[in-house]
């Protein structure tokens, strides 16, 4: 799919996200492969309102991160997005900033957040019952992603079925083989979340 | 009413169950009769978004479930439309995976959900007075419905009453004599899960 | 405003409640003055989809709730919308079914439900401060509200000040001058009921 | 920006505010700095529905707040947007009456509510890091604003770095440098009391 294509899908989900609630403000980013070597990503702009990203808010980076098309600044999370590409060899990863995902990425437990047994985890991908417990693990939230990249590639190597994780107290990443897959994955998560939120959410103090 | 007909209303009324919440990811199907005798349902494809659903989308099944029209794969669950719409003579039948359809499903005592006192429950075929009493019975998920068929006639012959069933840690089937009653049972049980769900929420544990 | 006009509001506040999950399934209905002297209602047709109803889904009635105009037929909750109008000088009479009504309406103690001290209060005509203490009282359902008119009159005639009142497991009844001020009415207290479920919700058992 | 520019952006976050369920009934009210000095600003009509405000709604109004444009009613609280453009400097100034907003407003303890460690924070203009505390102060409502303004003034004042505070009972002011920021602000602000209201919620009691 050409930059152009893949700039207007990456503009629809962000409208998407924003109306229901899991990308308000600025938050969340959204990514996809131009090509694979070199690796080239599509990747919404840094700081722009997702209720009305246009696909001309969408910018082309290199695997350093650097904008090489469009105008305006990749996000300092870009490093997460490449590395999930390199990793995984994802077509699409997005990111989001949900009510239920915070909250559960601040109140889990440990280490990470089991989700088990219920029929809405057959549709990540490779899961064919739901008899299967998905194990997202929960990194430490960090304002240097440059840096922490060796930390991000160890966590998917530990966990090579995760189908996405959580940062503390910030949101949720997940991906895909391409944009259709990773949006599916998203909106299967984010309902997961909310299952699990209203289910636990009552006895939770922070 | 033609295959083209019920092809589109069922792809609208897939787009409206993905706005509410009911259908994320590739969740949910939905289906209506073509003919009676023999019997053709026209249904969603399998794997497909909800929130993007095209008319295109819907295959038509005969009463083994094999795709006799459009290009998709039908669901695994596509058995239990024909169960219903067999059992009940029901015209059309609507499966969501909404939040509060999964909790109670799984939060529930026992093998069923009693719904019972609200006005709301008069929106259901047959029902005259709030003061009556829904019983949703809850079957187990399983990953091969061809086989649990036998049961799912059972439970609907044990229970001629109810209006639709659950499915553990799955959701809802509910039907009606045409889409407009299947819609309509469908809010209705879908709001009924949603007071209940509020009012009983916040003493659960799993 | 002409029958038409009215019915074309009609119409649009009904999606609009229906959007909002106000008036899901065939529930809710709305009404607007035609006349005054002798009383005529513009009045939404029994048992239709308040989320597709169009303005030809609007009958008139006269003052023993018989259908003048259109083809429906009128709720039997016409004469709660006739005793309103005449009761209180009202234009318009708006009756939902929401989550929160619901809940509030069967979890409250006694008689009827306070609300007290909501700058949001001042949205209800003729209330100037947030230090005013709202009493909506709570009658029990039934089936025959031709029979039960002079109890609806009998409390309207109790609580003079009272902006709405509650039908305990079945939803609000609100009204307004027109169609402008009912639907504030209407958005107003059904953001109280929801401020005050989910302050309370959680201690609630059926 | 034009006066009529800026009528059409108030215009839109109005109803998109309306949507959200933040500005219900005629609650809310919206402004922007037309000039500066002397100061002007456009702000929204008083008792109007923001679901349906069109640009005409929207007035000018001088440092007194009497207006100079358009034909409404200034909102009793226009000293509150007034004071607010004077202290912080703000190019616009936006009001909303949240359920969330309400609850907190209202339940928190002391005279203000904290929210600290959310990636969210970063959304705020100046906040470069999720390890930060946003201060948000909590004035008692009053129904003379023209003579609380030495107070609202003085809150500023002492909380140099707040990004918006409460009204108990009544809502949340937020701002920015200009549309587009305030904006901003205003969803990360609602965003974070969600997240807030839905983990401590279920303890409280009015």
């Amino acid at each position: 799919m050409s930059f152009s294509d893949l700039a207007t899908q990456l503009a629809d989900i962000s409208r998407q996200c924003h109306t229901r609630g899991w990308a308000l403000g600025t938050s969340g980013n959204f990514s996809a492969v131009v090509s694979r070597t070199p690796l080239r990503l599509a990747i919404t702009s840094s700081g722009v309102d997702k209720g009305g990203l246009s696909p001309d808010q969408v910018l082309e980076i290199d695997e350093q991160g650097n904008a090489i098309r469009g105008s305006g600044r990749p996000s300092a999370e870009a490093s997460i997005h490449l590395t999930v590409a390199r990793a995984r060899g994802a077509g699409a990863v997005l990111h989001t900033h949900s009510i239920w995902g915070t909250i559960l990425s601040d109140a889990a437990d440990g280490d990470g957040l089991a989700i088990e047994g219920y029929e809405m985890l057959k549709g990540l991908e490779g899961v064919e019952t739901h008899e299967y417990r998905e194990w997202l693990p929960i990194l430490d939230n960090t304002q240097d992603w440059s840096a922490a990249a060796p930390q991000v590639e160890a966590v998917l190597a530990e966990h090579p079925k995760a189908h996405g994780f959580l940062i503390r107290g910030h949101g949720l990443y997940t991906w895909g083989q391409d944009l259709a897959q990773a949006r599916r994955h998203l909106e299967i998560l984010e309902f997961l979340f909310e299952v699990l939120g209203r289910k636990r959410g009552a006895t939770w103090q922070r």
